[in-house]
């Protein structure tokens, strides 16, 4: 069973505006929070021990005879020729079986730590962390559609993150805050996460300067010793697939991995685009891909925490559209996961993944599907779990607690099913006998409060009730319950030293350097 | 991969009304059919051997000391006593192991023969036949609202499921025809299922005369000596569920077993009402009350093709409404499927099922997770696989549509990984190498037709392109979606003295007694 505790992360705030009934109600709130996912349940392997090996020496063929490009990055390119690449031009081609080697010194599990230690996440092996939704420019909220997002948006949905129960991870770029300046946004997006949000969080990753400012601030927030110590960090550093590391993604890997900060390194993959048009082929150069990444990640500092990342997804034949929660994504996500496995590494992949412009049933049917298969797949690390509409171009507030509620049934089916003796239910069963019914039992009574996944979102009322009611649908309540979040939320406590230090910190950058939008 | 076959299964009428535009588009309709699943991936075992065993046994403890009741059916009772068992009043002790032993008769697999032979479907093994909603009393639309269902919408929902290519089987009572007289409206029924469809159909449960009447229509379809040597119905037999079998349910599964027909045997259960409400006392009560069945419909006839049925769900401690696609129903679905193969019998569970009122967001992750839990816990006849809604008090013509676009994703998951040489695709990687992009290689041109699942349905659209075409959602692309079906379907040719045949027969039945409303 998961661990759901009710616990008060901060100190109550009184506001201003509301009357005492209000003041009543909101002093009853309760912050509840969840322990990251441990599963009891096995993996779906959809992949044979044949295919698998037929897959691994492709990858290495790849690799060996195709190479990956480093760009316009000659110090990478010396690494490889010291461990004995072929390097031309900026071509790398890597012996059979050296980029597994080098693979070899990367953990298969670390702890990312919280500012609240209860919130720190263990990522790999069992272990299932959810994090939000990463990447968009624009929201969309029920009442007001789609526009860019600001800053206030983003803080917006760090505090849904904080106030959501299922989700143990900040994340990153919750939303692009198109309103602040392309060169000082990742301040404002770091002092959020680290100042409304006792959760772990992602770092910046867009241009060495703003990692290097990632692991500053994180360093006002934990202190320098433990920084150097310990992973504060998991960063998204993308392949630009095919077979190609860019400059900046690898500055990010770079500054993370020499800090002893974790990065996803994923292939970013719209089949048919940037990988071959079938599951194996994509498979195959997705492992070749995280093979080079996460070795050179280990040139950097071996036993740097890495994570073998996926983000894969179909191409619609006719648009060009990137297509969500199709069974081609849902194959290559759990054959990823044995790839993953295989080479000992944390398996990132998965999430509320959606094509449709509103939360509506397709946004519904596409998430569940990559939800579920996610699980399935073994994934140490869910990105986008939360709030992922049309695409990865839109954040919703409607979706994301939509999606959260949901992410609490991946939560009871990992828990796999209780054998215990009050788990058998016999005594239940003799009670009740033929024709009777269990409601009143004591069985039942005992061990209804526990016994089932319960939404906080969701409309089970009759059909009576529910139209006197207004005949809301999902997004209607969803709605209601962002609003009912935000005015709900309380930000957890914080030195106010360490506040002010990274108060100072964040408007001495600003000020260092004009505004740029580019 | 699935087989998808454009074909044109009965003759095409000239209809009046329509221009030679809309004429001409009429000729070019192709009505595709699709042969049921052929699982090709492995089933997610959830239950550890030991878990099984616990189940296995407790289940064994469960006849043999509490027992099941056969209520107001002496014929059973004494067949009972003839086997051995412990009868006392109504009651029924089973002495360890004898129903197991009883249910050794009945097969593994069988085929159930539709009028159309490519329709044929085979039930059991590693196969899954996909069936739509049955039982609801309402029927909703995207322009109407929810009413209450007639003969004309059951008419409907048979020509949808004609034109719905994912969909293997006809179903039963895909809606309720409330307008017609309850003593006579399934003879209208089947008489849709026979003439408006050529996929398989099932039965009539409801009284004893009424299978008689399935059973005889069904030898005027298929001549009555065909009927006598094959399986030409599946009908679903509930029990009573906890531990109660009714005369009624009891009525059609004599008849049908009787005449070699196959049943459905399905516990009815609510958890935490009509069973334990934990996961493990829950498929100890429906192991139990199956066994007993199938041992059952083996004393009537060994042999007689019988499936293992496990309906499902949790149910809400607040409101008593039952729940779907939660993570205690997937469990059970899952554990059921890994009874039911160490049974030896076919497997029917999950479905497109869902609480939500509406075919909104709610409806769709519900039915996602649980159309998902379905294919891998080895289900080999689906029930309720597209249309249900409202806790299936509704059949949806929206939901219909949607929900029949997504089962072809569980078609393509169950064919699993093509690792031929061109699955493997390194063709492609050679000849787009890094930085390239794929949509133009060869193997991308002789692959992408076939590559990936296409939507029938979903909007994979720019934002701008979908927003000046009205900004539709889910529902409203499904309404037009059922307009073109019902508009584009023509009926599959029927020899006319069949159908003479068929007409008499409901004419002479209905004219012999007077309607009866209850």
């Amino acid at each position: 069973m998961e661990e759901v505790v009710e616990g008060q992360s901060g100190g109550r705030r009184a506001r201003g505006g509301g009357g005492a009934a209000r003041r009543a109600e909101r002093t009853a709130v309760k912050q509840e929070f969840t322990r990251f996912i441990t599963r009891n349940i096995p993996n779906f392997d959809v992949l044979t021990e044949e295919a698998l090996q037929i897959i691994e020496h492709n990858a290495e063929t790849v690799l060996e005879e195709i190479g990956v490009n480093f760009v316009e990055n000659p110090a990478a390119l010396q690494r490889w020729r010291d461990v004995g690449a072929d390097v031309q031009g900026e071509r790398v081609r890597i012996p059979r079986g050296l980029a597994r080697k080098l693979c070899a010194t990367a953990p298969a599990q670390f702890t990312q730590h919280a500012r609240n230690p209860e919130r720190n996440v263990e990522i790999g092996g069992k272990n299932l962390v959810l994090a939000p939704v990463y990447g968009p420019p624009f929201v969309r909220t029920a009442s007001g559609g789609r526009r860019y997002a600001t800053i206030a948006d983003f803080r917006n949905f760090v505090k849904l993150g904080q106030m959501s129960k299922w989700v143990h991870h900040s994340g990153g770029t919750v939303c692009e805050p198109t309103d602040v300046a392309v060169n000082k946004r990742h301040l404002d997006m770091l002092h959020a996460h680290m100042t409304l949000s006792d959760k772990p969080y992602m770092g910046s990753v867009t241009e060495r300067s703003r990692c290097v400012d990632s692991v500053e601030m994180s360093k006002i927030l934990f202190g320098a010793d433990f920084v150097d110590q310990n992973t504060v960090m998991t960063s998204l550093v993308n392949i630009n697939s095919p077979l190609t590391f860019d400059p900046i993604m690898m500055d990010a890997l770079e500054v993370y991995a020499a800090a002893n900060q974790a990065c996803i390194i994923s292939p970013f993959i719209v089949g048919g685009a940037m990988a071959p048009v079938s599951v194996a082929g994509t498979l195959t150069q997705v492992l070749a891909e995280v093979l080079a990444g996460v070795a050179y990640s280990q040139m950097i500092r071996p036993g740097a925490p890495v994570i073998f990342g996926a983000f894969v997804t179909s191409i619609d034949m006719n648009s060009g559209a990137p297509t969500f929660g199709t069974p081609e994504a849902a194959q290559i996500t759990l054959g990823a996961g044995q790839l993953a496995r295989r080479l000992g590494l944390p398996y990132r992949s998965a999430g509320a993944f959606c094509g449709s412009k509103l939360p509506d049933a397709q946004a519904a049917y596409e998430t569940a599907n990559s939800l579920n298969i996610g699980l399935l797949s073994g994934v140490n690390f869910m990105l986008h779990a939360c709030g992922w509409l049309e695409g990865g171009l839109v954040s919703s507030y409607e979706k994301y607690v939509m999606d959260a509620d949901q992410l609490g049934i991946l939560h009871r089916l990992a828990a796999g099913i209780d054998m215990s003796e009050n788990g058998q239910g016999m005594d239940a069963i003799r009670e009740v006998g033929p024709g009777g019914h269990y409601l009143g039992c004591a069985h039942t009574q005992a061990n209804f409060k526990s016994a089932f996944w319960k939404t906080d979102l969701l409309d089970y009322k009759p059909f009576e009730t529910w139209e006197e009611e207004g005949a809301r649908d999902t997004v209607a309540l969803a709605a209601r319950r962002v609003e009912k979040m935000l005015g709900d939320y309380q930000p957890p406590a914080l030195d106010p030293a360490v506040g002010e230090a990274l108060a100072e910190y964040v408007a001495k950058k600003k000020a260092a350097e004009p505004d740029a939008f580019m």
